[in-house]
């Protein structure tokens, strides 16, 4: 049988799934030696127990005794003893943060006798009475599941009896009637009463945090973060310290660091004479902690050097809970601080300057995420700003423009040339253009999972969302600052993605100088450099060396490229052929889709094969030295035709006015033939190689002849072939047979040994389920994670991301959009089968990502542990790619 | 090392993978003490090392020299011994016949001096030289890779000299002649010339086999058939017998049954004074086997004898080839015979009859695409018809209509009700609508692979292609006869796509007595039961009750569940509700989509409910007792509206004109909304149900409604619940929480307890990926192939079957449609991944298959060994899932 409940002293912090978050930085800090109010932690197993079977596991409630009874010998006192009762609070505290379950009953063991001895030991009557109600008002809420309203009704009705409007104008008798009002409204809904047994108060209390596991907006966000629901809560039950018993108690919350900054120094808030529920209700204003210095030399100094102690033994920064119960300080909670972006990189550099961390533990104490919100511009911090209001951060960046209230609007100023910001009280699918044409987006519901903050990362669009507090009203075409401006159509505000914040005009916007630093423009090692570009240059040199995972991008152009060799690629992991198909050549695959015979079809493809030459001579210029993966053409064609609705109604209501549309007649008729239902899973990739002849074969020799040129001018080309939408090995076969034929044929022609490899990508279920036998035939794969998260989960992109993908957040039917972070369940097992029997068949099989999961940074993890080669993403996700493949490497 | 050279004595039927099934059936016969020509195998082991090192294997010239020393020996003469010469046929044999390799060298051991021999030896100067330039012709051709042509030519130059037509003719004059010719085309085209050691003719015939193996029709062959590349062909070294040495002499073919009907007999043909080849060349009529007792009643008797030896010994049909040489008969081949699908059902009866085979073995002796021929509807046999071409059987039926020759007119006719058969050279995808409205297909170019037979087979519409013999004249609408005769359009003609028949005018249909006796129209036990549908009942008696797997089948109406019923369906495996949606209902469905509030969609929802109840009970009626899987709506909603291209014409047109468009605009925005560039993989199945507010639950509530109704009445109704489209478990678990609590309400409501298994398909890559995640939530998993080839190939079938899917046949991407029979290395992968880790979770999970496949044969093979516990197709090829489950369990 396990242990059921540890005291403080026998935990620590390597047992957070035992004991949760909260109860395992309790233990390590007992045993720390710091001042922790005793108490003991009923396990994460208990909780299981009682959720499967319905009933607590034999043995805990023998063990809860023992427990119990050691904590009130060490008090001195026992569970609500009469004349001097030992007071406990009863805390959830699960392996992972939980919003929506049950958190803190405080104050257990008070009854209607228990009450007088706490006055008296107290010396406060008021406090007694006081912490009695609060009892029986959380207690009732939270245990018993009453309607809190009533509770808060209640009060309200005795401050208005009493003309007062706030809770600490109330006074013994005040409080005293309160508890008989309490009771009443209890024993009104419940039929029972309030417990008065304190034994029983305890274990009512702890059922509760065990079956507030289960409730449904705790079950919901476990669902959104993947949070295995056996996971359970601990319960902590913690003898109680008083801030509010004097001036010479109170409570407060403290950084070791600047959470902002990760400046060294004094940072927190203080409150004398309140618990810390009081700090949370914003009753009063706090202090500086600063200041407690001056209020109790004693206890701040006990604090500072506690928090030494902290910063010390976590070797991070920490973040605290502590109380003074008349001069004596407490310390009621700990842990790992959250921080800024710019906070985060600067800590990890000062602690490996301070010998506390290694540059191993500093890069994973960043990560890619914070890398990329340092990269985004930013609104100018010198400038001068007029904050209107705030949202929610739904889409990272700097956005300004003129505000627009509807999608048409959006639509047709954005053609005008003018930026514009959409507003709207939420988004759905029919704003979808609009969406696509604003430079911003703010609404003032929903929040990150709303279909607006959805289709806004997708897009990479900055969004506000969720900004209640400023009213939107699309019918007058105004928005109104909680301070009353008005805000109408075409005047310009500016809105920061990053923080949420909201501001009227035009706020100047800054390139980040960790991007200047990325793009060569500004020098670490240079006299006035920036610290936090110090700070990232050393991280991410170190992250440079861990890392066993290469990093490339996806460029089309040389200009790409560049930029993208500029940002630490090693390497073009995609090179799309069809954006050299579009602008003025647009004409050319006309002619090639119109042709009718076989002559029309080889001049249209004789016409394009020097342009494409060109184009990958530039590149390959570009990328001198380094691999680059060119895709052959791999979109249905009709994507370089009208839109066959357009087309249609132009033919017909040129026929029905009389005009002439001889020409849309034609292109009419083979967008007719080439017309699918389904074009993403029609006639393209691979497809289109082997049913359009010398389409792929033009494109092979193009870019075997730029290679060969470039050869000859001295250069280092080092390109890739890349098929796309293989399903079956036979495809491959017949499409490199003939590559290999053409790479001959031009080399013997330019006296040039052509050695370029010839891979395909993996981007369809089947291509991964038969890896084993593709793999022989190619040289490489590339994951296309895009095409194979679409296939694998059935659904398109372009259809699906506006039409559900915001319920399904919200019902937690995924955490987060597969197609924003890898599915490592569905889609990653895929890649794992391909890599591992790839590999098997042909160990020198080189393995890499393209898509944009190769810059998301928990899709590099994976892609790390599946023991890939690279990973490929747009050149400014590059730098994150780089962090997070050190990251994975050195963790 | 292995043994490269086996005598035909050392083998024996069953060594197939090592001595090829030519070999193989050879060295069975010599042991069987038949008289076939001594010999020996060169095996495939020996081709696998020379195609891979390029070289023989160190031994075999060795091994071969000791066996062809035995074989001379044996022969009391050496090969190309001048004075008496032993002469070898070299033939290709490899473990699966293989058209595209080089089959034949005959009379290898002829040279300018054993010629001679030969020719004082048989006494017979023409047959010496005759033999000799066939020698040249068929060395130069097939082992020297001479174009043939140039052989023909020289032989054209001299009949025509001499002004003779047929090769019969020729003299030995005229033989040595063409020898001379004949050398000089060889010299002239190798610079070599032809290789006079008789063993350099052996050793250089032996490699060519070897190298033809990888000819390129050999691996296209292969690609298609998916024979193993690495398989090899063995290689038979065989004495040559000679059947052209007057008319004591002759060669034939036999059958031991009618392989048309399976009667036992004697069936066959004789050509007296011939080689085989000669029978090949179709130069002379041939005389029936019969007529062989009246001219050498001592061979025909000892062939009679060997039959039933054979017949005994291998215990099927066999068919056999011999030679008589100067009244010695010799056998030179047998195999097991193919026969129609009509005999083989006969002969699998009448050899249990016969105490020959087993129950189990006859069930393996027929298969399910045999039982389907059966099935199709045929020309009535006693009619008269007039035969007026035929082309290959591409997609069976018997289609009767008038001739029309283009889309257009075929629709037009179509719509007027007219049945037509629409006559093409060839098609392509612009003829797509007029397949689909024509009864029948016919081409005059393109095998079964193009596009007009995979179209057909896609749509079960019959099909004739390839009748090149029929002259299709489109420009002037005629379809002409070999015999002249021209149809013009409208004409009508009856075609067979069962044997490739083409007739004039209107054959006479009749239905099959096999489909008959399914329905229960014909009893197997009456008196005038016909004796195939006694041997049918026979099997299928057997087949049930060896197979493991259950039959279920697809059936979305009460008429067709009830037909399914008669066939030997043990249930409705897929049971569409979209179909529900349509006809007169369309107009609630328009309803449901164009609500703009709560109420007005929740109205439209009711009004469907009693629809879908009504719907549901008169299913459950017609299936009492037996399970039925209803899958909820699966079809994105825009299905229920008109086509966007459509409808934004008929706006623009009415704009253009001033008409009225109010409904139709208003219509128009919806569909806007709703479309997608990909439905199939956009907003349908699982996710309309968490999407559409009320639309499952309405669903659900009319099939306990039904189901509580049914049981109220006494009946037995077994719904199960099963939801389209899951990916992620999470959307399951959402579904069915949402089912229980409907099933219990309207349990509750009738007083009745439903225990309705709530399932879900298997049709996302992902779903089978996750199965271990999903199985807990789900009492089934239902594979739903169509959709999961779809996605694992990421091809959609209503796209690509028609623009691809005939190249890919063509170039062996495929041996067959992965729509037709399952991809069993890609989709069968994700099958059996998904059962095996499904069922692991969950020992009771139950296992089916929905979709056409479940009527496949090679499929249901596979379902089987999967360990599904049932398959579902249409009603109509549930007997053949019966059959394939049977064989699937008996072999």
């Amino acid at each position: 049988m396990p242990t059921y409940v540890y005291e403080f002293a026998e935990g620590n912090k390597d047992l957070k799934a035992l004991l949760g978050g909260k109860g395992a930085n309790l233990a390590e800090m007992t045993n720390l030696g710091l001042p922790v109010p005793p108490g003991f932690t009923i396990t994460t197993d208990a909780c299981r127990y009682y959720l499967e079977r319905g009933q607590l596991p034999e043995g805990l409630d023998r063990e809860t005794a023992d427990k119990l009874s050691a904590l009130e010998s060490r008090m001195g006192k026992r569970l609500g003893q009469p004349d001097d009762p030992l007071l406990v609070s009863v805390r959830s505290g699960a392996p992972f943060s939980m919003p929506g379950m049950m958190e803190t009953v405080l104050n257990i063991g008070l009854n209607d006798e228990s009450v007088h001895g706490l006055a008296a030991q107290s010396a406060d009557e008021r406090f007694a009475w006081d912490s009695y109600r609060r009892l029986i008002q959380m207690f009732g809420k939270t245990v018993q599941g009453i309607d809190g309203d009533l509770f808060e009704n209640a009060l309200e009705s005795v401050k208005h009896d009493r003309g007062i409007t706030s809770d600490v104008e109330l006074d013994a008798a005040d409080c005293k009637r309160l508890v008989q009002l309490f009771k009443d409204i209890v024993a009104q809904q419940t039929g029972g009463g309030f417990p008065t047994d304190p034994r029983e108060q305890m274990d009512l209390a702890v059922k509760a945090v065990f079956e507030s596991w289960n409730a449904p907006r705790a079950a919901l966000y476990r669902r959104q973060e993947r949070i295995p629901a056996e996971a359970g809560t601990a319960v902590n039950v913690c003898s109680m310290v008083f801030g509010n018993l004097g001036m010479d108690s109170g409570t407060g919350v403290a950084f070791t660091r600047d959470p902002a900054t990760g400046q060294q120094g004094v940072y927190g808030d203080y409150l004398p004479n309140a618990q810390g529920e009081d700090v949370v209700a914003g009753i009063r204003n706090t202090v500086p902690l600063s200041d407690l210095e001056k209020l109790d030399k004693s206890s701040y100094d006990e604090l500072m050097s506690i928090m030494a102690t902290l910063e010390n033994h976590y070797r991070d920064l920490c973040d605290i809970e502590f109380t003074i119960e008349r001069g004596k300080l407490w310390m009621l909670q700990t842990r790992v601080g959250k921080r800024t972006a710019a906070a985060a990189f600067h800590i990890a550099d000062q602690l490996v300057d301070q010998g506390m961390i290694t540059l191993d533990e500093a890069v994973t104490r960043v990560n890619g995420d914070q890398l990329a919100q340092l990269m985004f511009p930013r609104f100018d911090e010198s400038a001068e700003r007029q904050r209107i209001g705030s949202g929610m951060n739904a889409s990272p960046g700097a956005a300004v423009g003129a505000a627009v209230f509807d999608s048409a609007t959006a639509i047709a100023r954005a053609q005008g040339g003018e930026d514009v910001i959409l507003c709207r009280r939420e988004t759905n699918p029919d704003d979808l253009e609009g969406m696509l044409s604003a430079r911003g987006i703010l609404t003032s519901r929903g929040g990150k999972t709303s279909h607006a903050a959805v289709v806004a990362r997708g897009m990479g669009t900055t969004c506000v969302c969720g900004a209640e507090e400023l009213q939107i009203d699309v019918a007058n075409r105004t928005l109104t600052s909680p301070d009353g401006r008005v805000i109408t159509e075409g005047d310009v505000i500016s809105i920061d993605g990053s923080s949420g914040e909201v501001f009227l005009g035009a706020v100047p916007v800054v390139s980040s100088p960790v991007v200047r630093y990325f793009e060569g423009e500004v020098h670490p090692d240079a006299e006035d450099a920036d610290d936090l570009v110090r700070a990232v240059h050393r991280i991410m040199s170190y992250a440079d060396s861990a890392r066993s995972l290469a990093t490339r991008a996806n460029a089309d152009t040389a200009e790409d490229a560049a930029r993208a060799r500029r940002m630490g690629a090693q390497g073009i992991g995609l090179c799309r052929t069809e954006h050299m198909f579009l602008g003025d050549r647009r004409q050319l695959v006309e002619r090639l889709i119109l042709a009718e015979t076989q002559e029309e079809q080889e001049a249209a493809l004789a016409s394009l094969l020097p342009l494409q030459r060109t184009d990958f001579v530039d590149i390959f210029e570009a990328m001198d030295g380094l691999p680059v993966t060119v895709r052959l053409l791999d979109p249905p064609l009709h994507e370089f035709l009208p839109d066959i609705t357009d087309l249609s109604v132009r033919v017909a209501v040129a026929d029905a006015t009389g005009a002439d549309a001889q020409h849309d007649r034609r292109l009419l008729e083979a967008v007719q033939r080439l017309h699918e239902q389904n074009p993403m899973l029609g006639l393209r990739g691979v497809r289109l190689g082997l049913v359009v002849p010398g389409l792929f074969t033009m494109q092979v020799r193009a870019i075997a002849q730029a290679t060969a040129e470039c050869v000859r001018a001295g250069g280092d080309p080092r390109p890739e072939i890349m098929i796309p939408l293989v399903g079956a090995v036979q495809e491959l076969e017949i499409v490199r047979e003939e590559a290999e034929r053409v790479l001959r044929e031009v080399g013997d022609e330019y006296g040039v040994t052509l050695e370029t490899p010839v891979g395909t990508m993996i981007e369809l279920p089947r291509a991964a389920m038969t890896a084993e036998q593709i793999a022989p035939s190619a040289d490489f794969f590339s994951f296309g994670t895009n095409d194979l998260t679409q296939t694998a989960w059935g659904f398109s992109r372009d259809d699906v991301e506006a039409s559900f993908f915001s319920a399904y957040l919200e019902k937690g039917v995924f955490g987060v959009s597969p197609f924003e972070s890898l599915d490592v369940s569905g889609v990653g097992r895929l890649i794992t089968t391909a890599a591992d029997e790839g590999r098997a068949a042909r160990p020198d099989l080189k393995l890499g990502v393209c898509g944009e999961h190769g810059g998301d940074p928990a899709s590099v993890h994976f892609f790390h542990k599946a023991g890939l080669d690279y990973v490929s993403c747009s050149p400014f996700r590059v730098p994150v790619a780089r962090l997070e493949a050190g990251r994975a490497a050195a963790s």
